[in-house]
């Protein structure tokens, strides 16, 4: 059993204002999938985009929004989301504090 | 794009003190696994047991205690924990509000 606070695993920067800590990672020994924490600072947006791989994400800390086919939806803590293989979505971070949202992705990615 | 709050998905009853809202299932169109929360109640011990798939653990909220090969250790709110396949876990609720935890498995299971 490995334990680990995420906090402690590295903010591996992804874009500007943009990081990613992967918590639970292949070369953790995990046969499947892996478990990351996204983290977008104020203001910031990670803009819309698609891949063959699928999202699943719970939303921890901050408040935002969902962009995606149907336009722009909130996005706040306490919400599960999935994001089918190659569909649109991306996040803006309309808070004063970082938004942190788990996200599962298979290792086929 | 699915998007729903946790608290909305029902709280199916696994053992007496235990539930499970899957939040992200097969029946969603999730391809490869499965994202679920587990809710212990206090004093309620999920004892430990062993099988095939492993999980992918984030602690969401509560205190208790991971129980495993190297005895107890505590789960607090932050930490990320793998459990591998086939090797023994189990959980037990040691404070005074609902332990609840993402657990991540694979379809396979």
């Amino acid at each position: 059993m490995l334990v680990k606070f995420a906090s402690e695993v590295p903010l591996e920067p992804a874009q500007e204002g943009i990081g990613i800590r992967w918590l639970i990672a292949a070369k953790d020994g995990a046969p499947n999938f892996a478990m990351r924490v996204i983290e977008v600072e104020p203001g910031v947006t990670f803009a819309p985009h698609a891949h063959p791989w699928e999202h699943e994400i719970y939303a921890l800390e901050g408040e935002g929004l969902l962009l995606g086919l149907d336009g722009e939806r909130p996005l706040v803590p306490g919400q599960a989301i999935f994001v089918p293989p190659d569909e649109l979505h991306g996040y803006r971070n309309t808070g004063e504090k970082t938004l942190k949202f788990i996200c599962v992705i298979p290792h086929t990615k």
